[in-house]
């Protein structure tokens, strides 16, 4: 009576979604301050202020009908230019207004770029650890998703296995840098070898494999580490951001698409998208945000917050004797489990109200994810916890 | 290098946005009052008050990271709660929060809906005059538009031909009312018909006949017309609605899709719906309208203005010689093109910067489409042009 693929992805709940719900509930039963949550990614800096202050002044000093009517299905001049001088001034080089197509958050955003690459059964290629959406985003809308092994303990790119995982059949490579789940940033070094072999694949296959850069942690970066913008170091690059974590905005679905002049085709790649976003039920980004974007482009988030719990975790997990990867943006800590099964740790972590994602979905089951998006206090009260659990 | 359809998609522009953008250019040249334009569905008259003060409050007076995080998937629990008690209240039904997956906008409510009952293939019925974004959104997701030629002149359904497109591959009959384009409203007959149909031919090919009920319109209705709940008369209707008519909202994307209790297998169908939303890239509807709705699901639109200028035009058209179907819902109105052929009429309309949309996407070419959500002052000074094309 329905389609039983649609139905088991809207009744498959993403383990992150499930560990969230349990710890609501235990928070019932056991006090708030007794659970110690990890598991979802949802921002903890609020916008910053003038993002609040501008969007009140936009819906006391301008017309109703201006402010809440239709855009352009890209998006209304004014955002899509200030979002390519943003781009452009920071990056030295030149985005146009015309290059960038505003969607509602990244999730539409990456769907679109898929759909218009996608010519029945192609291969998205992710490489693991990847945001586990990626697999519904592909395989619901007739791609194919093709993993790359992790490349362990550096969360780089293992480069004998995604050369091995490149051929006619592949349309792109999604990268997430920051990442989430790592908190890794790719160097330059990474994407400069990463561009040349996608350059030499693209020649032997007699197409351009794309590559999609998913960025909404792009403005989350510490100790002064480079986000190099991939554009400049891959010319076929597609991005896809958000605001969600770069204005604290998640749940107002505001992001975009940028395809550069300079990648190949670009106005038909560019047109391919919109016809895309329009199959997935696109009309237009929410206008509201989308005049706060116009006005907001230049706003950076204050991620203090972030880079001490980021440093407070990394130390004393590290002096309990676990194994962390140091992240050095977005907010999230990768932390090998003792014994190697992060699904039985993960069990384990739970019985002392300790909720942590194990990596399966994200494609390596021996590491787990910890948001390091949370409170300085539930981190010391949590660690105990996590001390208890090592030494068992 | 792209695919094909989605290029076309984003490539063949609809001729709505095509007269549109041609009157911008033409307004241009030979001064903005001297186009009358009647092209886009934009609401001409502005959110209730009490939407932008409620908006301004809760941006004002709520903790920043509550007013913009991620909702749950189908929305804000109070959000869900005020919109199933509203229609509750107002048909007489019980209708609960579970009932209701918020979304952004009817767009991709109606692509979810589709996508979660199309079992590859399957048949979506649409009678015309129809919304000519239905077909992209069915046959880019892999269902097939079947459409029911027009009951001209009433407008309501011609039902042979209905029923002679129904069989064992049909999963939905999508209605539109009251009609864009055709300003028309069901009648309580004409659905109880529907339903006694649909009941029979459900049992004849065993399995249920949805009915899509893509209600934007519902608020928008004159001369004190009945706008029946439609889940009410045939059980096996799924709402889509938008508030972008109602709260005069089109750019924010806010509206959501009613799966009441006595659907057959509703949680199913309801978990089925989900999946195809996220599998379209629904994370959640835009978290500040959730709030904005959530304390605004009573409020109404002023729709004395639109009332007025269908009465206008409706009468000077007439008394012009015009054989126009008379209104009672929305803000169109649809009008038989003098010689029979809208397309060509639209293009003698457009020498005279007289902009109609002729009705072939509508289903229905001898028809053109003129929106009443425009000032009183516009349709004043183009009435000379609409007297001028009838008389040559």
């Amino acid at each position: 009576m329905v389609n039983e693929s649609m139905l088991k992805l809207g009744t498959n709940r993403s383990c992150i979604r499930e560990l969230f719900e349990y710890g609501l509930r235990q928070a019932a039963i056991v006090g708030k301050e007794n659970v110690f949550d990890y598991s979802l990614g949802n921002p903890s800096i609020p916008a910053p202020p003038e993002v609040n202050e501008t969007l009140v002044d936009i819906v006391r000093n301008t017309d109703s009908l201006a402010v809440h009517g239709y855009t352009p299905a890209p998006g209304l001049p004014a955002a899509r230019e200030a979002i390519a001088a943003e781009l452009s001034e920071r990056y030295g080089v030149r985005i146009r207004g015309a290059n960038i197509f505003l969607t509602c958050g990244a999730a539409p955003a990456l769907i679109a770029v898929i759909r218009a690459l996608n010519m029945g059964g192609s291969e998205i290629v992710a490489i693991a650890p990847f945001f586990p959406e990626y697999r519904p985003f592909a395989e619901s809308n007739g791609a194919k998703l093709v993993v790359v092994p992790a490349d362990v303990p550096s969360f780089q790119i293992n480069w004998p296995e995604l050369e091995a995982r490149l051929n006619e059949r592949t349309q792109a490579v999604i990268v997430n840098t920051p990442n989430n789940p790592s908190g890794v940033i790719y160097t330059r070094e990474t994407l400069e070898r990463l561009a040349a072999l996608l350059e030499k694949k693209s020649a032997e296959v007699g197409h351009p494999i794309f590559l999609i850069a998913d960025e909404p942690y792009r403005e989350l970066a510490y100790d002064g580490a480079e986000v190099p913008f991939i554009p400049t170091v891959y010319p076929n690059t597609i991005v896809c951001y958000s605001y969600s974590k770069s204005l604290s905005l998640p749940g107002e679905r505001i992001g975009y698409i940028c395809v550069p002049d300079w990648v190949e085709d670009s106005a038909t790649v560019f047109a391919a998208i919109a016809g895309a976003a329009r199959a997935s039920g696109h009309v237009c980004a929410p206008a509201l945000q989308q005049r706060v974007v116009a006005l907001c482009a230049h706003s950076r988030p204050n991620v203090r917050a972030y880079d001490e719990n980021r440093a407070l975790l990394y130390e004393q997990l590290s002096a309990f004797g676990y194994d962390c990867v140091k992240p050095n943006g977005a907010f999230y800590m990768f932390v090998k489990a003792p014994g190697g099964d992060s699904q039985a740790f993960s069990d384990r972590a739970k019985e002392k109200n300790l909720l942590i994602v194990p990596g399966g979905d994200f494609g390596v089951p021996e590491y787990f994810r910890i948001c390091t998006c949370v409170s300085k206090d539930m981190i010391l009260r949590s660690l105990p916890a996590f001390k208890a659990l090592i030494e068992e």
